[in-house]
């Protein structure tokens, strides 16, 4: 066992407290990073606000981890002491399933096995990126490039894979519109990525306050959600990507897809998805829905953002800011990313 | 103007009469079809019955038309006389907005012409197969190969369409697990096509009423929608064309869908079509939906049923019958699609 400094929280309404805790014996396959930065997502603060369901504590976010291997198990192949890596949302799975045997560990038939706040195949808890150091199975670890830094890569681990799964897969590409609805953390992504890949991309912002932001992340366009402007836009989109965690009137959204069109939800919506079938049927258009992506294709998506130069746009803080942080996402607060410094643990 | 006769409704609770109209005279690009048979689609009912909103009185319904060319216009130059042709739900459109441009005329941008009961260009009221002749421009006539009979290649122009669009949008073919919900009219047409198109096709209905229909139609399996009989299919197919026009539970279906597969409804619920995020989320379930087709893939679509000897599984009735037929359908009391054969008239 090596000890840890992590941040924790205890309850769901407490504050983080520092703590040290315990991380495995390297088993043959497994990874120990030293981790240098770990991104905060608002799933974080769902999970330890007991919004998504009871909570394991002491609960241990953090599941945007960037860091350094510090040492390998004797049979690891994929990465040595040194390497820059990463770590996402899950570290470990079935492996034997027909997802996991796809690539796709993310949907693993027995459930994939979270970063924090899961029951792990050895059967102790998960716990996060919130800490100095990890210990992960290496099949679960991120190669990340030199060509981008750590700080701005950890966010990708979540956020940018969100992102770059759906746009890939309904074709986001030179020739084709793509909007973003939400410009936050998943946003910003969002645009950056399809800008990337060579879309027209629009930002759907319910206030025009963040469209110079828009612009700088390289969107070509920036509409209000207003009534009166989405009239004008029936028709127009190859691909929505909805980022929004409240509801949205999905009709109001699929109605701006073109031919084939595809509204893509990765925002979790707490009141179901609804559309009669006219709005969905004209067109032909598609209500799709997906959470981050499988490993190869992670992998993927931090070799295209090295390759293209896209970190994410973050706001770096100590650890002794994380409560002020979790209060400022709810805020909508950020542009666009807590990222915390493991180094002021 | 030429005179033909047909069988009109005078209102939503009125029977069929017959009656004379007129047909247009021919255009230069007009073609003029003498009517062999014309399918009973459930929407001539809905529509009749004032179901789907107000009608033009009286209602010449039928959009399942297939017959032979009998004259056509200076200009036509697609079709000759004495050519085995058919019309299907539309008779017209814009044929300038992208969507025609793409030869997706179904969704105009400015709305298709329906075969019956919509204003045309020149400004009358269409009046569809259960008539003697109609006359029809030449884009919107379909070619019927010698390989087809007239009979069976009627409900094509509807039911065939409107399940081989979705069945080769979402990759039907062989090593793929296809589910047709519902067999009906629809249902019927998507097992023939699914099992010529190669792919393992399931029944997925109510009861076991029609498993031996099923199976002499080319399915594979057959699956009463108990609880008990979905539970251990979860995760199983790559697409279910949901047929049925009641209200179905989505996220049940959607349940049944492995990696990337697809929900595609070409049923119209009076309902809206409803999911939680994380049934669509899981596995990276879409749900789509469509109405027909193209021209173009229409013609696709008869070629493709001539060469596999694909086509509608019938009841022939006389012009007398419709009334009848129309209260049998409504019940389900039809295997599969009934036919008015207009030499009756």
């Amino acid at each position: 066992m090596t000890s840890a400094i992590a941040y924790a929280l205890h309850q769901a309404s407490g504050r983080f407290e520092k703590t040290t805790i315990e991380r495995r014996e390297l088993g043959p396959n497994d990874v120990r990073i030293a981790i240098a930065f770990a991104g905060i997502c608002h799933s974080d603060i769902h999970t330890a606000r007991e919004e998504w369901g009871t909570v394991r504590y002491p609960l241990v976010p953090g599941h945007e981890i960037a860091g350094v291997v510090e040492a390998i198990g004797d049979a690891v192949t994929t990465h040595a002491v040194g390497d820059r890596v990463g770590v996402g949302c899950m570290v470990n799975s079935c492996r034997e399933c027909e997802n996991c045997l796809a690539g796709e560990e993310q949907y693993c038939a027995k459930g994939n096995i979270g970063t924090y706040n899961a029951v792990d195949l050895d059967g102790t808890v998960t716990m996060g990126g919130y800490s100095t150091s990890v210990v992960v199975n290496e099949h679960f670890v991120l190669s990340i490039p030199e060509g981008i830094a750590l700080d701005v890569a950890a966010p990708l681990l979540c956020a940018g894979i969100t992102m770059y799964s759906p746009l890939m897969r309904w074709g986001t590409g030179p020739g084709k519109k793509v909007a973003i609805l939400g410009l936050g953390g998943l946003g910003h992504m969002g645009v950056k990525l399809a800008a990337a890949m060579g879309a027209e991309v629009t930002i759907l912002s319910r206030t025009a306050a963040k469209e110079a932001d828009a612009t700088a992340l390289g969107a070509h366009h920036f509409v209000v959600t207003e009534p009166s402007q989405l009239r004008s836009l029936r028709s127009t989109y190859d691909l929505i990507v909805n980022t929004v965690s409240a509801s949205v009137n999905a009709e109001t959204y699929l109605s701006l897809l073109r031919f084939n069109g595809v509204l893509a939800n990765v925002g979790v919506s707490p009141e179901p998805l609804s559309t009669r079938f006219s709005p969905l049927a004209q067109n032909n258009r598609v209500l799709a829905a997906s959470g981050i992506g499988g490993i190869r294709e992670t992998q993927e998506m931090i070799n295209f953002c090295a390759a293209h130069g896209v970190g994410s746009m973050i706001e770096t803080i100590a650890a002794s800011q994380i409560d002020e942080a979790y209060d400022r996402v709810v805020a909508s607060d950020v542009r666009y990313r807590f990222v915390i410094d493991a180094s002021t643990f």
